[in-house]
C-alpha cells in the first residue's frame, strides 16, 4: 500500500491550476507535510516531455485524435510508473498539474472520442490507480482562455475552439459529480477568494478523510 | 473501398526485409503496377518518426512495456490515416516495412503483454484495418541478430536477448500459421533463394487471388 497522498489540480486552460499548487504546497506544510514532489501532465519526466512536446506543438502534418490520445497515456504511463508510484511507496506525497481526469474532459468530452475506448485505455494504462484528492478548478473557457492568453502564445490545444472547451467544462463537471474525491471551486472569483476555496477544500479533507477516513 | 493494395514485410532484426523490399517493388513492376509507396513502421510520418526515436533510443529513464506499446500505437495510427489509407483510395499500392504484426510478434510475443491489452489496443488504432498480404521472412533470431551487427550499433530494442527475439518469433509464426494472407518465408537460405521465393510469392498471389480471386 502507498504511504504518501495523491492530490491533483484539474481544470481548463487560464483556470488557475499553476497558481493553485502553491497554496496546496503551503496547505500541506502547514499540516507537517514536507516530503512533496510535484508533477505535471502531459510531462513529468524526461520521455514525457518529449510525448508532451509532440502533442504541444503545431505542425504541418494533422495529428489525429487517437495518436493524441495514445500519446497522453503513453506520457502518463510513464510518469506514474517511474515517478509518481515511487514517490508514493516512498511516503512523499505527490501534487499533480493535472492528470488523468484531463484527458476524460479534454480527449472524450471535447474531442468526443468513444467511451469505450476511453475506459479501455484507462483500465489498460492506470490498472485502477487514481487521485486521493482532486480540486477541479471551474471556469467559463472564455473567462479562462482571456487568462491564458495574458500569459502569451497559445499552443496547438489552447487554440481549439470555444465549444471544444465547453465540451471538456461539461465533462469535468459531469465527472466530478460522480466522484465523492473531487471538489468544485468556483475559478471565477478573485485570486484571494480561490486561494481561500482551496485551504479550505484541503484543510477539510485533511482533517476528515485523512486524519479520521 | 481502397483501390490499391497494401503488401507488408516482416521479420525480427537482420531477416531481411529491407533487402526484400527491392524484389517485391520489381515483382509489382513486372506486373505493370507502378505507383508505389514505401512505408516504414515504427515511423513514416514526420510526427511518428519521432515517436520512433523515443522507443529506439536509450535512455536513463527505463521506457515502461506499455508506454513503448503505446508509442507504437500511436506512430501506426498517424501513419495509417495520414499516408497509408489516402495512397490505397488514391489507387496506389502500399508496401510497408513492418506494421501490425510486429507489435503482436514484438510487444505480444517478446515483452509478453496481456493478448486483452494486446486486442483492445489493435482495435482502437486499426479498427479491422489489416494487410492485403504479408510476406514473413522467418529466421533463427542467432543468424539474424549476426547479420543486423554487421549493419552497425545495434539499438534499444535490438539489443534485448535472445529469448526475447525468440518468443517473438514464435508469436510471428503462431500468427503466420493462423492467417492465409501470410506468407512465411525461409529466410536463412542465400540471398538469391529468399530472393526467389519472394519472386514466387508474389507473383502467385498476384494471380491467383488479385487478378481472379
Ligand atoms: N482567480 C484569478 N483571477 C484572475 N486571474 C487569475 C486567477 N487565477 C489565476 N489568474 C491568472 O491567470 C493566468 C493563468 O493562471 P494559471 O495559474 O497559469 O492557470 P492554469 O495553470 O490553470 O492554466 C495567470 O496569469 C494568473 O496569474
Ligand atoms: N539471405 C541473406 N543471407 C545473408 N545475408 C543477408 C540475407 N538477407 C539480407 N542479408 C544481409 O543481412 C543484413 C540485414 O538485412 P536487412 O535487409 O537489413 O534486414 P532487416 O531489414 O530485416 O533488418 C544486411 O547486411 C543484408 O545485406
Ligand atoms: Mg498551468
Ligand atoms: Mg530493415
Amino acid at each position: 500500500m502507498s504511504l504518501g497522498k495523491f492530490i491533483v489540480i484539474e481544470g481548463l486552460e487560464g483556470a488557475g491550476k499553476s497558481t493553485a499548487i502553491s497554496q496546496v504546497l503551503a496547505s500541506l506544510e502547514q499540516h507537517g507535510i514536507a516530503q512533496v514532489t510535484q508533477t505535471r501532465e502531459p510531462g513529468g519526466t524526461p520521455l514525457a516531455e518529449k510525448m508532451r512536446a509532440l502533442v504541444k506543438e503545431e505542425c504541418e502534418e494533422a495529428l489525429q485524435d487517437r495518436t493524441e490520445l495514445l500519446l497522453m497515456y503513453a506520457a502518463r504511463i510513464q510518469l506514474v510508473e517511474t515517478v509518481i508510484k515511487p514517490a508514493l511507496n516512498g511516503g512523499a506525497w505527490v501534487v499533480g498539474d493535472r492528470h488523468d481526469l484531463s484527458s476524460q474532459a479534454y480527449q472524450g468530452g471535447g474531442r468526443q472520442i468513444d467511451p469505450h475506448v476511453m475506459s479501455s485505455l484507462k483500465d489498460i494504462a492506470l490498472d485502477g490507480f487514481k487521485p486521493d484528492f482532486t480540486l477541479y478548478l471551474d471556469i467559463d473557457p472564455q473567462l479562462g482562455l482571456e487568462r491564458a492568453r495574458g500569459r502569451g502564445e497559445l499552443d496547438r490545444i489552447e487554440k481549439m475552439d470555444l465549444s471544444f472547451f465547453q465540451r471538456s467544462r461539461e465533462k469535468y463537471l459531469e465527472l466530478a459529480n460522480q466522484d465523492d474525491t473531487i471538489v468544485v471551486i468556483d475559478a471565477s472569483q478573485s485570486i484571494e477568494a480561490v486561494t481561500n476555496d482551496i485551504k479550505a477544500a484541503i484543510n477539510q479533507w485533511l482533517t476528515d478523510d485523512v486524519k479520521h477516513g
